[in-house]
């Protein structure tokens, strides 16, 4: 394993055997997406994004909480309109590269995640929860409604849940994330790190082209027409039937042995 | 408490600290629909749009039913393309202004919702039923599929089970209107109206800006697609920080202390 | 009931009361979507689509698998990107004309349904299912995403679900795919094809007008705008109410008798 430190050391990297573990480290402020926090996750996001050999990212936390969405002083610190906009428009940015990551990311979230903390979960392809996490976007207890992590989360989960959340500002915990489609999977506390890191290893055993094939394609044609969404993916998908990988796969399935994928960046 | 009694008894109108319960009255015809009431509620709901002392909805209604949709007696009594469409378009609009208005919604369902009822409950922001409530939209036991339902039905559950409930006039029971997402809860019968009460309470002690906000934003961003869903929404939030409230809610926040929110209209 | 058989025997059909049942019958091919019984299927929808005696249609299979998806052996036999387009198109085409036909088309599914078996499923309006079913879009363990199912997928559950599956190619079982969204009903093995023609018989006894106006108004209502999609819906009802069943149905309703539908095509 070998660790990189990034931004003084707010955000932590790992990088092992394809993935990339991406940690929030400000536990003592429960890792908030101060501005400093989302240069460093925008940096390291994009040279994800150029780098071939990555094949899946994980976002985790440090500490009791998974992350508390905005740093309320430092915006308090900066009345002024446009270093709002600016500063939600660099928040924004970081969430949809996420979704135009061409790798699948998984969130790991041991602890409360609010606000645009609940957006980073709900903004990843995948989330996994321990147990006693617990999800809000309370903005609104502070007369912020939470308008931008409101964009992923009405993404994810239905409307009057989305909007009941959004107006009460009440947490739910980590099966009712579950059983509204937040959140992936749910496992106890201790199995946390365990539950995340086999489903990194069941994406790294995958053909890394198909993958990538597949993330490219999949949030893209969500927003089209069904018959845009097919042609675009009808495209994809012939261009994924010529890589050598699904030559290989396919043979290997008919021949009942397993395959050999191509690893790209190696 | 006071009373106004609007389009002679049929919609009643209660102000109370801020919300606004509007009650359908015509139990003895199921409080269907009717010209004369989508007028009552047109009329009631552009009031409400443009009185910056609202800061909460309800709609009720009085008796068995909660509403049993289109009055099926005055639709037949008048065997006319051009006041079919102007009747689907003044209902249409009014589900739509529920959707426009500025402020939350809620339904507060005590009894059966068929048809343009089931919409009704569908357009609001959140709704709450009584445990025996039931929902269907039934048009196609009378040979008249409920298009105009099918639009705010399907997008408040899945697609099949909205087609399942439009092609077969089921009836779902509460409970399962609430795993679907129709409703944002459900109560024993007897608690009905406190859990409403509870909703209200809980909007009203929030930052009638912040709410505002909030209302505006979610559902049109819902439409959008990601990017333009960002910016907008990021431009909101940034007005939304720039409002009195924003900056008292987390001034409070950092001090401990309760916020005190500003009371526009008053 | 007649039987026939079209293109050597591997769909059959059979015409019942007005519904048209449609089994892939390749069952030691786990009833892969070949070339021919794409072109098959095809055939059979086109026709359907302009006979005004069909009023409803359910798509079953023979064997213990459902349908296994594309053909991998004749994929890997051509292996040029023109013929993966149009390959593609031509399935994408199948799932569209489900999609866009005029009566709704109900899967009767009995065994596994992978990849484009998948899909199959998800692009019906209704799926009922036998407890033992199973669901996978499993082409990325051959190095091959599922990019065409994943069309259909995720305009039925939500967004982390489908990706979850798709990544992993992991199978779900019925009960799973029901409580998700995937079918509109699952029941005991030995009462599957009794729960269809239950299903079935409902849909047969309601206004066959009433149907297609439903049927031609949901799916394009549910990509248009709110607005748009009022309008649109608004008009198709007015429609409707023209229409002689819904004279029917509402007369019969206020004078507590059976209605008597018209039968288009007899």
């Amino acid at each position: 394993m070998n660790y990189s430190q990034t931004s003084e050391n707010i955000l932590l990297r790992e990088n092992k055997d394809g993935a990339v573990y991406l940690t929030l480290n400000r536990p003592d402020k429960f890792n908030t997406l101060s501005e400093a926090m989302l240069t460093a996750l925008q940096q390291e996001l994009d040279a994800i994004a150029v780098d071939p050999a990555v094949r899946c990212v994980v976002i985790g936390a440090k500490g009791k909480g998974f992350c508390a969405g905005h740093d309320l002083r430092e915006m308090r610190a900066n009345p002024d309109q446009s270093y709002y906009q600016a500063l939600f428009r660099r928040c924004s940015r970081v969430m949809q590269s996420i979704v135009a990551l061409p790798v699948p990311v998984i969130a790991n979230v041991q602890g409360m995640a609010t606000a645009a903390g609940c957006q980073l979960v709900a903004s990843c392809d995948l989330a996994i929860a321990a147990q006693s996490a617990r999800f809000a976007v309370s903005g609104i207890n502070v007369g912020l409604f939470c308008s931008t992590p409101a964009v992923a989360l009405s993404r994810n989960i239905s409307s009057k849940r989305a909007f009941d959340m959004l107006v009460s500002g009440h947490f739910i915990h980590a099966d009712t994330a579950l059983e509204w489609g937040l959140l992936s999977g749910v496992t106890d506390d201790a199995d946390l790190d365990t539950a995340v890191a086999d489903k990194v290893a069941q994406i790294l055993s995958k053909s890394p082209a198909a993958v990538r094939f597949g993330k490219s394609m999949f949030h893209p044609q969500r927003q089209m027409a069904l018959e845009d969404a097919y042609d675009f993916a009808g495209d994809v998908m012939a261009e994924n039937m010529l890589s050598p990988d699904a030559g290989e796969g396919i043979d290997a399935f008919l021949a009942k042995r397993k395959p050999v994928w191509e690893q790209p960046g190696r």
